[in-house]
């Protein structure tokens, strides 16, 4: 991991107040492209919404398709019902990615790459849900739609999917080493922190081998997160 | 990781419709302990607030100081302002731990830990910062306040750190392989996911060996974290 050269403007999300950042300003990225990529580093967004006047923040399923978002989660909190009336939400993704120690713990920080997203879902209709959540689906399970039944009529009823459009964006990466000079006899310098899949774990009494999604799984998982610590 | 056995709901967070899971009710936990492994698990917790009237989450540093957290992260969105008069918001740690390849799609799910925390956060007054910096710093860079120079006053001047009462608090725990049979010729089963610490990264230029403080710090992180893969 090293710091990577400011990339271009073109092609930026649009910029407003609300996309601003007002702190460590020059971490933010404006690049689409760096949006797309950290949406598409994470599988969990933490989604925040107001119910009766407070501010509530659930994890949430996600699929990046394009310029929006497809959210499928935990419809707890009150979100089901908030939902079919369109939800003015954030959807923000972070992806903490190592510890940097400065010279001084005022200016240590931690490495990440963060995307919050501001917007007004909207349910996606009936009749182009299966395909949403089978795009969730392969997000989370790559090549596991093909293997089980398909999701019945009653599934589908019992289920909802909510789109949210990247128009308005903010997105912030730090990565690499300190920023500051070393300082004599003391040691700086950085710790990655990696995320791993591990072996899959058959449940008792299955009489099937692995599937063959799931050795494909892994392997997009580990590309995603990055490499293992030698 | 095996499935857990329900604990005892002695000594539970107190449960208000607030606090009450909707969905997934099963999940719950109502003891304190999983609150606190919950929250000591995690580095970055997403805060929602509420700014102009819409929704805002932002990823942030804490700390669990007995029954509250520390929290301490960007001034960014507007939240530093908000915050001197108090802030009411929630603060949700989530850590993702595998995928639950179960018979179908509609019941497979991801094994998780989140808490969700609700309340006011309040600033900690200017004479009990630095102590409260420490605690946050002690939690992400174990050992390394003794290492390096205390804050300046100016450090400590232009920081703060909030104060929330974990009261109010809901917490859901996945864990384990499929809930529902096996299905004859189908794999069935779950993927852990693990975070693991990388080696130090020593910045060009500096004089000095690995502080003390890093591999301590690793060992701590790989004993939260959970064991590597084998």
């Amino acid at each position: 991991m090293t710091a990577e050269p400011r990339r271009s403007v073109e092609d930026a999300p649009a910029s407003d107040p609300m996309t601003e950042v007002n702190r460590a300003k020059e971490l933010q990225r404006r690049d689409r492209a760096d949006l797309h990529a950290v949406l598409d580093a994470a599988l969990i967004a933490h989604v925040g919404f107001i119910r009766d006047g407070f501010p509530i923040v659930i994890p949430m399923a996600y699929y990046r398709d394009g310029d929006t978002l497809l959210l499928h989660g935990s419809t707890g909190a009150g979100f089901s019902r908030a939902a079919r009336a369109g939800v003015p939400m954030s959807a923000t993704v972070t992806v903490l990615d190592g510890l940097v120690y400065e010279r001084s713990l005022f200016d240590s920080t931690v490495n990440y790459r963060s995307a919050m997203v501001f917007g007004t879902a909207i349910p996606v209709p009936d009749e182009e849900r299966e395909q949403a959540l089978r795009r969730i689906s392969e997000r989370l399970m790559p090549g596991r739609w093909a293997e089980v039944p398909v999701p019945t009529r009653k599934e589908l009823a019992a289920t909802y999917v909510l789109r949210l459009p990247l128009d308005r964006a903010s997105v912030k990466i730090r990565s690499g080493g300190p920023s500051e000079d070393p300082s004599p006899g003391l040691w700086t310098g950085h710790v990655p922190i990696y995320y791993a899949v591990g072996e899959p774990v058959t449940q008792e009494g299955v009489d099937a081998p692995v599937s063959a999604s799931v050795p494909a799984a892994l392997a997009t998982f580990a590309q995603q997160f990055g490499r293992l610590p030698d």
